[in-house]
């Protein structure tokens, strides 16, 4: 970690701070400009809070050399991490692919949903049975019966299921659920990250709307530091200025995380864009770019004006994306 | 709420989706163009979702015309909401001065803050007793203890208390805080909000870095929902691609709030500028914009290097902004 | 276009602003609901300057139901332009790529990158004569003598070139250039495009750096409503709260673009992510989803420490990019 | 400059960039870490390509220590820069408010709009005759017509004019305009900016919707590297996810570039905000934390709907503006 001091510190100052530094167990290496005076800070300084060392009066920056973050750090684990989820595994040679409801409706409409996917390639069963919304007055999910809907559709197909949490002292009731999600409105919810740290479930922990890189793997890091290092990352979108999409796809984050992190990185069309049409041509490029998986959003149920045109993909739609993504996985290898 | 269809719906379609619109209690008005329908959504429409609505293949896109807040909206509530905390107010003619630590550190830092930020025009003590840090290797809060720390404080000065709340199940800690703090990165923890939306503690809303006004609005109508209309609402730098400030200070987000709702506003300058220096041009500006209150940081502990340039104001530079203020105060009013 | 009343607007105005729109050549329809009135503008509205139109203070909101664009939309050329360069084509079924150095520094350069991509498989050469820079201090291009050279490589290699133009009055400069480049900096420079607009050449322009689709598409109305149709457009990063790219590379503008309009899209991955490690990934990616071509900084010169590592790809990481875009090419025919 | 190497580099490597930064004209401080090693840079790095250095594949990241702006640097020119424009000045003890209308329409308009900003205390006339559109069907501007108009309406009322220039040739139809403005869109047209380096006018310019006050400053650093000073920046919003307000204003940028550079600072709340509603309460907050001056949008023509209701300013309207900043400017006055 690099602090560079502003020009007029005086020398009785940079003692302080010298001093102060030593205090935290690091050597501190001097070198004088003609205007600035810069220090270097050795030593493990992922301890260091750089934000607190930037806002001293007389320092005017400050650079982070070594990454903040150490269990999902790729220099310190050179190997991918493989994660089991029942009979399947992320970031091995299994591509995954999460395919579901964006809501457990009922009980018919989750069974005929995990049959198709299932014949059409998915490796697990997503559905959100509790749900964040923006509105209180939105529908919130069927909660613990949404739950219960799904483990009755894993059951019955044997795909294990994803499925989000929102509050901590809901833990018990997603004891059978294979994944846990934690939904990007939540990535910064520390007192959740921790709650999930001290399980061994696997995390599928996505990528909050306005988080850089550095933070989501900070996140990781809570739930790592607490001794699950079962931790998928997702990139679903960030904000930006374009209107056209409801979020900005950044895919260029795959091949990053993969030289930052040891950990699989899965990519969700669905919510990342909004718009249906575009799930097809962002799954074919997540899978040229190197991700380990998909979370797309599969709903049944045509006859109905409402269903008809969501924004999810039917079925066909989605063994149409699957068979597609296979030809671009089997170009792609080795190259 | 507006629905402009594709080009190329069928009537059947349409149809349908009239139906559908009905069954949710509400009347459709049909308006057909030469090359687009348009449907005009009659009635409460707060519960629509204008998301799912969009997500239908057949609809090109939607609008709401009006809000979907109810509780916090201004057409239904035209005079501001006042409220009170201990002995002052937030939203009627007092001016809200929220000052203190970043972090309660030591019962010498609190106290020794505590006096001069009161002694200094301060209508309300802020310290962190609980610290949402974006990693877990940084120091997380002195917990309980700073809480009661912050007590003591209150006890000697009279000064009402505001900290922040990380995790609902810490309610208990907070029985006698006075206002309870939401972090920007849990404006969208729904959980928590519902959980506070059953006390009837006032609660400081922050703004999330990368949250516009109107999901802030449904934010503060989650809390109010349960039944809890003490929401202070909080402008503290949102996350944009400038680099010289840590975020950037929305302004016009304080008499746009003034508009759409009844609830008071006030403006965080410390957090959104990351810059000491900028507090003070920030705070006038705010003031002059017509803004019920700041919550500014104040440290103490000149002595030590490594606060001698905190972030923080030092309790003299703090009063200087405190008489500044109240010059563009007294200039405002009444225009 | 539909525009949304303020509640309370008075039958006066609504038939002031009715006249209004009338002797604009539309026709009104009104639609009374219980709290707000909607007028509907029916005829061509491209004409309607709807953020005048917003402005009024009767108008609550305007929303366009008909894109503004004309010539670039896809509604009334249904068919993909093809556009032809030199001996090859950009939008049909031939994948353009571009390549060669950012800057034209010498003939020797100029010379050896020319036939090296040519060898690798580009199908034109790129090369920046004419230099945008952020600093006035920085070098800006050998200018007319960078031109000169490009087209001796070009008359050695048959390559095609393409070259960036800052200013309409260099026209002359480029009666032989092939294909002129409007950069990120210049998308909004509308006295430049008009003056293009006047000419024949195929133009490649590049999206703005906080630019939306739409804008990109109005730009490129700005060169075809001059006469000038052979516009390909350049997807190259958009600006973000993101550090670890210098942009953030917005590949859903793909297949957005392509629903949008018939122009081809092509995608440059080393200025969007700045990072010559993810050039690979992200040309893969671009290729899966149906960009019409790539746009890579390709550099020679290992020799110096300087060029050693530049963002830039050598030659031969060139040729294994080229070759794994056409095995994504291969597999995603037909999908 | 500093420049921090990869973990891995040779020490081949590093005297070989070593030399290359020597022969530049720079020495090199080195310093070894345990995994890094850091260059110092140390000279007259301003001409120093900061993008390039850090594209090298041994680099790890570059940090400036010295801005790379030195004609606007503050550190070179402690004292304010104070502009004459006819018989009032820009960044002294005077205040500027330049008012008048988006576009010039008629002799009428601009005449009664003169006569009423001038009454209203404006100290300049801004109007626009070249307009840059986003769409090429717009109103482009009445153009040298317009500038006619704006110098009959400077004769009348002896108002300084203010008009934007959207292309070098055009120069000679601004011999007798006071202030020529660089619009946001142009701010990087660097071609433009150089010719007006040339010239001896004063120039506004304006901050562009994406970006950085470094970038501003390097734009401004075009003009003064030409030999023109005179050069007043002006912030106009800048482009957020925000969608209540057309752009979002930055008004720490005031503060801000009052420390980076001895140039004077100015704000459009018109435009940042695109709602006539809040352009008092942000002029108000301008005033407050040290702006030079305001441009503001005024409209005259209330009997036509169109105008009726226009985002500009009513004059009367306008001068309850100016009215109240006069007393916020006494308020803060010497604070």
């Amino acid at each position: 970690m690099i602090a560079v001091l502003k020009a007029g510190t005086t020398d009785k100052q940079i003692e302080n701070l010298s001093a102060w530094i030593r205090s935290q167990g690091l050597d501190v290496h001097l070198s004088k400009g003609s205007v600035h005076t810069v220090l270097g800070l050795v030593g493990d300084t992922a301890k260091i809070d750089a934000e607190l060392l930037e806002s001293l009066d007389i320092v005017d920056s400050v650079k982070r050399i070594s990454e903040p973050f150490k269990s999902a750090n790729r220099k310190f684990h050179p190997d991918d991490s493989i994660i089991t989820v029942g009979n399947t595994t992320v970031g091995g040679k299994d591509f995954a692919i999460m395919a579901g409801p964006c809501s457990v409706e009922s009980e018919e409409q989750v069974m005929e949903i995990a049959r198709a996917v299932k014949a059409a390639g998915a490796t697990m069963l997503r559905g959100g049975a509790f749900k964040p919304r923006t509105s209180p007055y939105d529908f919130q999910g069927l909660k613990a019966d949404g739950i219960e809907l799904l483990l009755k559709a894993k059951k019955e197909t044997g795909l294990p299921i994803v499925t989000e949490i929102m509050n901590a002292n809901h833990l018990p009731l997603f004891e059978e659920v294979d994944v846990i999600q934690v939904g990007a409105r939540n990535m910064q919810n520390f007192e959740l990250l921790k709650e999930l740290g001290r399980t061994q479930k696997p995390i599928l922990l996505k990528r909050g709307l306005a988080n850089t890189l550095k933070e989501l793997l900070m996140s990781a890091e809570y739930i790592m530091a607490g001794g699950n290092e079962n931790v998928i990352l997702c990139e679903r979108g960030i904000r930006t200025f374009e209107t056209y999409t409801r979020n900005t796809l950044d895919l260029s984050s795959v091949p990053l995380l993969h030289e930052l992190t040891h950990l699989p990185v899965i990519i969700d069309p669905s919510h990342a864009t909004g718009v249906a049409r575009l799930v097809k041509p962002m799954a074919l490029a997540a899978a040229a770019c190197g991700a380990n998986g998909l979370m797309i959003e599969v709903h049944n149920d045509p006859a109905h004006a409402l269903c008809d045109g969501a924004q999810s993909l039917t079925p066909d739609a989605f063994a149409d994306v699957t068979a597609a993504v296979s030809k671009v996985l089997d170009a792609v290898k080795g190259l």
